[in-house]
């Protein structure tokens, strides 16, 4: 019998880090991590696991996206979804009624990416392989066609990622063995979350050094005053020479970001991350113009490939970090490590929240290995939280992730964190000192 | 006692209108108009009307969205929001958690946008008048207090928007007399939809001129031998000296968009609408060289002010379509109308669908009074569906829009089309020929 797709299951999980004030930035004072979490299950008992990161209010909208979009994949056949994921992602992206809530942006095209995804770790699984391998070990013809290219034509043809993949193809055998030897390098922002205090940074700064880091980030933008003691004390407790990035989390306007990183500078910041608004692509351009040797970064609140498309064809970007939860999914990052290779932009991907390190180094990797070979200024952001409730967790070494080796693409949730950590019903959250939270943070 | 916002009610109501594939076009072939519909109400026993027009499935989603954000809004004094809806926007759009979804994008974006208008319709009732006269007897001061100006300051600073709007201030009262008496200018869409055949687009198209029309609008895209056809079709109709812009509706990538137009350059279309991702910034700009004298519109699904910003600073757009419900409401369309003064590019507003002429009229005649001060190159957009439905729909006389005189921002339905049409319990969707129209749509 045809193996069908069965269910859909969509649970909305929070974690309560609002309570220590972990990944507290400049706009997002206390988040809660959280996920739509979604589970595909087939007719022959296999699973394929998902999630879409959020911070915490508005998951349950994030829930009922997903829900929306399952309907398009209960009831397919398994082989045809594996077989041709790009057809499918083109089917929940394209959907002409649910297209008008987006059309490729925000709570449906992320839940397009929550679902693609989870049918590409099925596949993973089905393969008896890691995601990064899976896709590393697919010809040039293969991981064309899981692109859409209808928008990016202007920029990316489909023979030029055709030559790109090609050109890289003598060298990916001996980059598998390297990254399956020595990891892929990691930066940490551990340190720098802005609600800690100066002496909890300071300890966390020399921590990162000596376990190997040799890039750190700094969350700014709050208090010129702030950032630039917070800076000061890095500085000093890195030394000269581990970078520093700061990171904005988009609360300037492109005049504003520009000033503010002309004081910054005397503390040699390696990159600023979210100067402005995400959607603003000359802006980016323009504060990349007026800070350089700064570099510009983004790429987390980047919605799509045409997004990503035009900051690199504007020259607004050094550093492109794309993310594996905030577009459609595999395919489209597919695109979008496209793109930055053919503009020679290196991709450090976002991450931290929940699952965001599980699930994207499996991206990075797969860049490494069959599309822009390459590690040279490159790191995928670490964060160290909340690894504990995924069965296949990171494994971090001397500053590096270490590939991973379990089938997959590393996202599934421990059933019994699911179970603590549902909203609102799970034990974590049921209690008297939840709900003094959620009051504190609305 | 102080009045208090008590509840927000949210419905999901949904219009079958692809059925008569109504609304047909190249990326939406079976519309059903719909509505998550915004309904406030304050402890003194008033309402307030918003709704987020939707395409069918996924209207949910948005009702969620705007669930998610209907606790910012209750238990809030009437007269705090009424005196400061900059303030109310601000916080709606500014949540820490919910924009993790956007930011400033899709579902919560259009779901602030509800509430926002619920909010300004609140307050027009209060006081007695149409949203338009309202607005158009605010002071500049009070007018550029409503606008965000964080993150375009690089293209419209505060000062400059005063000057804008002082500037305006000599002509108003003769320029809101004028619209009182003759109305403001209209275009149908009537007669261009993709479902149509060729006997109902030419019998449409003479029904237009004769109805007093100077402009009218095609769907194209699906097939080019298709649109050359309707095209001259319309073009023998309407004759040489009526308008006849055309609409893509994003089907194009840019060099598709301009090869396209090239076939179509012989029928004087006026403009071509959405000839791509509503994202591409610089596909936009590309296309409008290579296409002009033929002008480029866009704005329907163009999410926020910063995205228009860089349309206008990019030279990439002749006509901004603002939508009502699209972005986060009337404040934020009144940055974009201050942009697009600015850059002096007229503002066309898109509608259709349901309540979207109702609400936009507003927009567009505050415009005329107080803004840009003129209806030249303007007109709004208008299609005859389902203005039936609400209690003080949209008045047409001799191609041109009367200008409201009810109180409010004309967005109330009628209670006993909510009951009709809310899905999916409603008796209109309740039935056996409803559930075979969602099987065909899907």
């Amino acid at each position: 019998m045809t193996e069908l797709i069965t269910s859909v299951e969509t649970f909305d999980v929070r974690f309560p880090t609002s309570r220590e004030r972990d990944g507290s930035d400049a706009m997002n004072p206390f988040p809660d991590y959280s996920a739509a979490y979604v589970v595909l299950r087939t007719s022959a008992g296999a699973e394929g696991y998902g999630l879409v990161f959020t911070v915490g209010r508005g998951t349950e909208v994030q829930v009922a996206g997903v829900r929306a979009l399952a309907a398009l994949v209960v009831g397919r056949p398994v082989d045809e979804l594996i077989a041709d994921p790009g057809a499918l992602s083109r089917r929940l992206v394209g959907d002409s009624q649910l297209r008008w809530l987006g059309p490729e942006k925000g709570v449906v095209h992320m839940a397009a990416g929550g679902i693609v995804n989870a049918v590409w770790d099925l596949a993973a699984r089905r393969a008896g392989k890691p995601l990064w391998q899976l896709l590393s070990e697919m010809t040039p013809e293969q991981l064309v066609a899981q692109v859409d290219f209808r928008y990016l034509r202007d920029a990316l043809t489909e023979p030029e990622a055709l030559e790109l993949l090609r050109g890289a193809l003598p060298g990916r055998t001996g980059r598998a063995a390297r990254l399956a030897e020595e990891g892929y390098p990691a930066y940490t922002t551990t340190p720098g979350w802005l609600g800690y205090d100066d002496e909890k940074l300071d300890r966390l700064c020399r921590e990162a050094v000596g376990d190997g880091y040799h890039l750190i980030k700094l969350k700014v933008g709050a208090s010129l005053e702030d950032d630039v003691r917070r800076l000061g004390i890095a500085r000093r407790a890195v030394g000269p020479d581990v970078r520093v990035a700061v990171d904005a989390n988009q609360i300037w306007g492109v005049g504003q970001a520009i000033a503010w990183m002309d004081r910054l500078r005397e503390f040699d910041p390696y990159w600023i991350e979210e100067p402005t608004s995400p959607d603003d692509i000359l802006g980016h351009a323009a504060v990349r113009r007026a800070v350089a040797p700064i570099r510009v970064a983004t790429g987390e609140h980047v919605h799509n490939a045409v997004m990503f498309k035009q900051l690199l064809q504007q020259g607004a970007v050094d550093v492109v970090q794309i993310d594996a939860c905030r577009v459609g999914g595999v395919n489209e990052n597919i695109a979008i490590l496209l793109l930055a290779a053919k503009f020679g932009v290196p991709v450090c991907p976002h991450a931290g929240g929940v699952g965001l390190c599980e699930l994207v180094q499996h991206l990075a990797m797969f860049d490494y290995v069959a599309v822009s070979g390459s590690t040279a200024e490159r790191a995928i952001e670490y964060v160290d939280h909340l690894h504990e409730h995924f069965v296949d967790p990171v494994r971090i070494h001397h500053g590096r992730y270490l590939a991973p080796t379990a089938p997959g693409m590393s996202g599934q949730l421990r059933p019994a964190s699911v179970a603590a950590f549902r909203y609102p019903d799970g034990p974590e959250w049921a209690g008297p000192a939840a709900a003094e939270q959620v009051a504190a943070t609305a």
